[in-house]
């Protein structure tokens, strides 16, 4: 263990969930690093991880759960069952939705909207109030139904585009109404990732991302994981079900807690973890977005750690 | 307590997310009382189970889960926190998909495939291996992609659509390929779900749904719902964190426990979760797809509720 | 549940564990009933409960807990496996001790000293550094040793006596020395017990006395215990393992809880630990010595009990 | 860790809860090499034991816990709070008695026996039966009732002696009947403690004894303490609250776990009680008197341990 933690940020080419002006970029853009690498926008979030997976980038953004929609299922599941990453940072970004049109429109003339499901979701009720008689139409990004909007040699399926702020700039749009999400709140994080390595080092406000997976499907499994946890005094902030693929009913559990690695209460967790599960894959330990420290609870510093090891020792060569 | 039970599934006018030809429309006919009602397609589960609240119609099918990619979310929050609704049955579909195109056309010549975002990411391999150069395109579900190749006034964004094999017939298009699913077993779990009322009669092979909404969100809270459930004996068989659309960390649990509201461990761990939540919200006992019995542990039968409750009485009393 | 609680203190004949000038008759004059009733010592724990169980007296005070000692075995066996009694009050005497001789005798003089052998223990270091050479003997009771001094027709194995305070002058001898005890905080815990019947009615400040008995002896069965009482915020104040007397490791385990027989959320553990146990034995609820009130974890109060059976009733009608 | 483990059993002098002729010496007998030890009586379990801690003996054997009238608390105590200790083995010793007189009398002579309370709460049954008119007093020990019997010069308080069978040989008396226990099955279980050291090697079928000392006294002290040992998958053969003697209420906790502390999961499980407790105690791993194997739950071989933590060293290291 003598070899340095890697930084937590990677230099070169970074892969993002694109296009450009989504929130994702907006994301990357919150990086001091980011001004000095070169941002690549992915069609797919999917795309994005793979350039990493295969070496053609050094770190990737994605979105992975959103304050209103809950988690990004696709990015979840790559963590989980692709080729392994490792999380280095998150990220959060306001999701603050504009009603984006080419210029010269007025609200009255707008018939079809277009934008992705999840923002859509998020500005219901605007929507209803302001554009009552209006479609909405899917686009595969927010910033998708943007670019369609400002492509000059097409006919976009919609007449108005819901997107990131950013994107009004991007594309040449004009921002008929800001802030129209329903929730004011609303948040969405994002994760920097890389290939596999040695983690970033601990910053004392650390979070460490899991996925557990059971070796039966029994009801007592999730007390188990739980107790794991509980036993050594390491807090979850979340917890997720998802399916493993094979069969209704049969679950992983996507886990967040607090804590880092090299911390001891939680190195003994999750080796307690290793131990009942079928498989535990380690994602990341990396400084929390909101810099919260972790809750320490008695009996579980690394100093009480340590002196119980050396106590252990002593006992057991009679000294 | 003396009204009777409403049963399982009513008559008259059924909603369902459509639009004609997807899973769901399926899932509908697998129920025998189908052949005898209006089923009417919606454009969104939103909009289905809206037409339910309205009165407009007696029931609405739609899905909730798939084996593969997970919950469906907009159900479960509409469930967990739109006007509510109560849940009669569940039924599962497999799902299979076909790739269909307008009559003559040949995999050689498809270029865009549009789909619906869950069916893409369950045919992923099969599109890579046999349309390596085609692009994905997403529609707002398998069936509106089958319907827009069908629609002869319409220039459609794709020359072939990834839909549910019903929807060749319904739409008069050819199946170039069926069948193409990555996972075989893969099942989508539908609900059918009224107004609330009286809860369907126990079936000895019923599950129950309910959403629980803590009082404040402690990292101990999901053991303390476990384990009021876990006292009585009561296993769940599926548990899931969804964002309150408070802030980040703030999670309602979506879960579904073995047995029946009328099952006296059911009932205390109803109470015992009402008490320590900040709301509970009860979305029905129904019958199984499956029709496995409950597990039932040792001290937790009806009867021994009832004997345990006559020897109270009798201590109380100094019988 | 329509005829009246018992009273607290019933009137008429009291046995008490004997012989007079013991701490168990200053525990039972500690009880302001105790001025009407008739006083008769008894031999043994058992004889004076078996004169409360044959109909001879209405009630009888025992000795049950030392904070030095610990628990008296005979008293929570007898309460466990004899024919059943229930505890009405409990009381507490500080354990001060001295030492006693015929009129007339001194310090220097003691060679041989009588007591119980509890009384030893609590006396060892006192007794080490004021009567380095003397032997001690055990006599059946502190009082016991007393009455031998005191008797003009004996020849007592001893010259001195470990008694209570009491004994002084209820057999006619000297205190050569007070407060010898080497605990000056030690306290003896005693119950007032009578016939099994209707429980004492709550005062806000109660413990109840339980026996369980395992349905097998298995390394979970205890903390499945504890999970009963604690998941309906049930307290304990005290928990004893006992053997069986069939084999070693077969034990039941004898408990106090915090909190009456009529409260929801000891009604409803009780049903609990009934369901789950071989057999429970009520000993009875009953005011705490200590006058302390209860804990009360949210959630678990009998107005949020009735509340929640309300809710339930409501779910089941579908009201 | 390089030195060797001790050996299980001392050379030299052993002391032992005398006189001569009680259980203790059967038990001690037991043992191979006892045949070669100089074996002491002791008057007192403290005597033996303060014997060894002086130096003067090798070795002590003293009375642990009877499957009838529980643990022995004066052992319990002495090496929870005396001076350390460390118990090397532990033996059975079936509890069967005598009733013992000077050679000539008859069963209708018998007015008063002498024996040690644990004996006549043993035997009580028996005596009822067949001397029902006589007095028992109560002596130091069961060979101390034979041994005053047997004295030429004294006048003993009783005529016939309810002791262990060797002590018949012993003393010169005869036994009027045997097997009088009213349980056939009585056992008493005895340990054999050394001054502390190296723990005796692991067989297999080892045992580990404790006292835990509490940092606050709190009602869930004990649940955690439960959890420290379960989540690890450490079985309880035992547990005993002891009084510390501070207060009422406030108890320490005497347990025996299954396994030795040279495995991997009773090291973790006493480092993590270790770091929870305001003291822990350990008092020796030893083989079993039965000769069981320990419980060996998924997850806990020492194998498992290892890998467990091989792998988390390689994720530390980013291997």
């Amino acid at each position: 263990m003598t070899q340095p933690p890697e930084p937590r940020t990677p230099a070169g080419r970074w892969s993002y969930f694109g296009p450009a002006g989504t929130f994702t970029e907006q994301a990357l853009r919150t990086l001091p690093e980011a001004a000095s690498v070169e941002a690549v926008p992915c069609t797919t979030v999917t795309v994005a991880l793979d350039e990493v997976r295969a070496g053609e980038s050094d770190a990737a953004v994605v979105p992975i759960e959103n304050s209103v929609e809950g988690s990004v299922p696709v990015t979840l599941d790559e963590l989980a069952t692709g080729e392994p990453l490792m999380i280095r940072r998150e990220m959060t970004v306001p999701v603050a939705f504009s009603l984006l049109t080419r210029p010269g429109h007025r609200l009255e003339d707008v018939r079809v909207v277009g934008t992705h499901p999840h923002a859509e979701a998020q500005t219901r009720g605007w929507v209803a109030r302001h554009l009552p008689g209006a479609t909405v139409v899917h686009a595969t990004s927010t910033a998708a139904a943007a670019a369609a909007l400002a492509d000059p040699d097409a006919t976009p399926l919609w007449d108005a585009a819901i997107s990131a702020p950013l994107a009004a700039e991007r594309y040449g749009l004009e921002a008929l109404a800001t802030g129209i999400g329903d929730n004011a709140e609303a948040v969405t994080r994002f994760v920097l990732v890389t290939r596999p390595g040695r983690p970033s080092p601990p910053t004392g406000r650390d979070k460490t991302s899991l996925v557990l997976f059971m070796r039966e499907n029994h009801p007592g499994a999730l007390l188990e994981i739980l107790d794991q946890l509980a036993t050594r005094g390491v807090d979850l902030t979340r917890i997720e079900s998802r399916p493993t693929g094979h069969a209704l009913g049969d679950y992983c559990f996507s886990v967040d807690a607090e804590g880092h690695i090299e911390d001891r209460r939680l190195g003994e967790a999750l080796m307690g973890l290793r131990r009942i599960c079928a498989d535990v894959r380690f994602l990341g330990s990396y400084e929390r977005h909101d810099g919260k420290a972790a809750t320490i609870r008695p009996g579980t510093t690394d100093e009480e750690f340590n002196r119980a090891t050396a106590w252990l020792a002593r006992l057991r060569d009679g000294a």
